[in-house]
């Protein structure tokens, strides 16, 4: 009975999406799965496989047979292998790589050896090889034998002695060209690539620019090595934006999701920075002792703080971060400083003095505050504006200067670096203007 | 002489990527870039057209012939054209649709209508279709006489009567099955697609979710009516993120290039909310006020408020940016109120606590501040770092509930409603400790 009810499941299922199906499975009892993984065909259980979470894989290998493993590990993409040894217990590590020989052990661990976040780390071994001398019609014939393991057969790839990398054609040009020509006549040589050691940032940067759905990684010798394909780079980009947002809001940045990091890995990545810029707040306050007798005399002026600070820190937050993520996307360069500098002073001076115009009305004229401390705090406030966002817009390119990331120089610094700042100005326009 | 010169310069040229070759032409002077684009083959030139700025384009336009502009516009793809019929002014729009039929210029319209950021925005027409009785012999055979003019040939549609989408073949599996199948049992029939009024948003999460290279676009009635692909996608997940990175920095968010934007819409794009902010802030001043007898009789309690309202702004912007990013990469739904809510309480618990401790031992050992004023201090800064976190990662739950954006309840937001909390029982907790 329960055999009917899954060949009739089998038979609805294999026609659908791997996506969809590696849903269906994950929702189901591990044993259950297991019988509906068993029943797929083979090339579509591999693609199942790869849309499976990481949990519900390790429970899948420590479940199937030796032989079910073995055909695993021969039919999944290289740069997939190296991602599931990565992420897989050591237990789970030892029988995968069972089945693998000693050249293919070789190889893997110069893959598991790529710097975290390099090419190296995100490439695969699986494209399509061509010979500059082949035809177009010969081209297809190889690819027709050999695509089906391949994780694209649209860009290929001209190899010369060594393995050197001598020109790419695209699948697209081979089907619309005269089968008769050779390859060398119609391939590009002008070609994109990247090297191993390149950071990911970089790779995604040259995948947008180009428009690319695959590229070649090349070795410092021009020996190509492997290719990175699009999907992976549209993760890359998203990992890389999480990167930034979680650095601008002063944490350390992580790449597990939140719903499955555990509490004290949490609490360890946001303390360092909480830390740093609590001791750092507490110059603020020192400032604030510094002017005691101010404040003492005129207790009302501490009213004003809070919304001086904040301000400032929203107006600064807001350069920041235009600045933060221009720098990301290419678009500012470090010889822009000044262009910068002169944009986010004039906008400062705009914004800075409507703030304050706003602010005036409210206090002088509704909250009935005193003109000279109206004044004061209005002074204040298009100070604090404008040096916010030029701090904010230059410590960013700064950063971007001395090789440091740009996002770090966010509002939580901004904040803490402008409120010492505004407060000194405060205190001692406030001195001047009520006479103290 | 220059004739000659531009001869060999052409002959180096043709072969570099489309890329490279319109950064040279952006180099050179509007009449000599224009002399290089005339000498180009035209299929390469169009290529090259649209990796110019926009800029350049309406130099270009404005200066070549009619008879040129009519071969861009009839080999340009309908999708680019129709940007840059968005990015051109007036007269140079004029120009364009001058080379344009009734027929094309009722689907120019068409497209010109769908909204800003929708899967229709984002389309092109020029698609491979196929009938699901071709076999794939014939299939080849038509994109082979057909693809040249399509902007991607690897994913092919099997369009049945008036249009409705029956089937996608990749020219991957068309490629490496037997030709003389057809092509209805090889195509895929559980076909992910997108609607012409879906939101960008929601077509690159497909993108992301599936693995895919380009996605059909139907309308109401199941009708295929264009493809997206996956190089438009890679760009819009980059606005996406700028959008969320400008929100979470209260301003209003913009498509322009930081340096491309004017002065006054940047401060028009940052005034509104610091407005709102500048005038919510006034509530904590209030409650300074307030307590402005406990701050009279010991004015050292000022010194410690800037550091409380850094630290509270900081720890709940940490909470409020993980998951206002993890709702956006849809890793957190409104079903994780509770797991978050949990998490969070038990890391502001832990965080706190050390905080606290820190900065107790600086207080009362290095700045011998009063035992009192001290575990003052300290109390609240609890309170302050779990409230802040659980109101950080709440807030942008609620926000999606309410079908907000949850980007705009981001840390400025956050800070002001901490701020106000936080005062409150600072002074509370002064009261009681200090006996006023």
């Amino acid at each position: 009975m329960k055999e009917k009810k899954y060949a009739d499941v089998r038979e609805q299922i294999v026609n659908l999406n791997s996506v969809h199906i590696g849903e269906i499975m994950e929702q189901l009892d591990v044993p259950e799965a297991i019988i509906l993984f068993r029943t797929l065909p083979k090339d579509l259980a591999i693609d199942v496989f790869n849309y499976t979470s990481s949990d519900f894989q390790e429970k899948l290998i420590s479940s199937i047979t030796d032989k079910e493993l073995e055909h695993i590990m021969h039919e999944i993409y290289f740069d997939d292998m190296i991602d599931l040894l990565e992420e897989m217990p050591a237990k789970v590590v030892k029988k995968i790589l069972k089945y693998s020989n000693v050249e293919e052990r070789k190889l893997i661990n110069e893959f598991l050896n790529y710097p975290d976040n390099s090419a190296g780390s995100l490439m695969t071994i699986e494209y399509v090889d061509l010979k500059k001398d082949m035809t177009v019609a010969k081209a297809i014939e190889h690819i027709k034998a050999t695509g089906v393991n391949k994780e694209t057969i649209y860009t290929c790839y001209v190899i010369g002695e060594e393995r050197k990398l001598e020109g790419i054609i695209s699948l697209r040009n081979l089907i619309l060209s005269d089968y008769s020509l050779p390859i060398k006549d119609i391939m590009k040589k002008d070609i994109v690539y990247v090297h191993t050691h390149d950071d990911q940032e970089e790779v995604a940067h040259v995948f947008k620019k180009y428009d690319l759905i695959a590229v070649p990684v090349v070795d410092l010798e021009g020996r190509l090595t492997g290719i990175i394909t699009v999907d992976d780079i549209v993760d890359v980009i998203e990992q890389e934006n999480t990167e930034d947002f979680q650095k601008m809001a002063a944490m350390a940045p992580s790449e597990e999701e939140y719903l499955n990091t555990g509490v004290w890995k949490l609490a360890k990545n946001r303390l360092m920075w909480l830390i740093i810029l609590m001791v750092s707040a507490t110059f603020t306050g020192g400032i604030i002792k510094r002017f005691e007798d101010v404040l003492q005399s005129v207790v009302i002026l501490t009213a004003f703080i809070p919304m001086l600070m904040d301000t400032g820190g929203n107006a600064g937050s807001q350069s920041a971060t235009l600045v933060i993520r221009s720098i990301a996307l290419g678009e500012i360069k470090a010889k822009d400083t000044l262009r910068v500098v002169w944009k986010e002073f004039r906008v400062s001076l705009i914004v800075g003095v409507i703030l304050s115009f706003i602010n005036f009305l409210r206090l002088y004229f509704i909250e009935r505050v005193s003109l000279n401390i109206s004044i004061t705090v209005c002074l204040t406030l298009v100070f604090t504006v404008i040096l916010a966002k030029i701090v904010g817009a230059v410590l960013p390119i700064l950063a971007k200067k001395l090789k440091l990331d740009p996002a770090i120089m966010a509002s939580p610094l901004i904040t803490t670096i402008v409120d010492a700042a505004s407060l000194i100005v405060y205190f001692s326009v406030a001195k001047l203007m009520l006479g103290i």
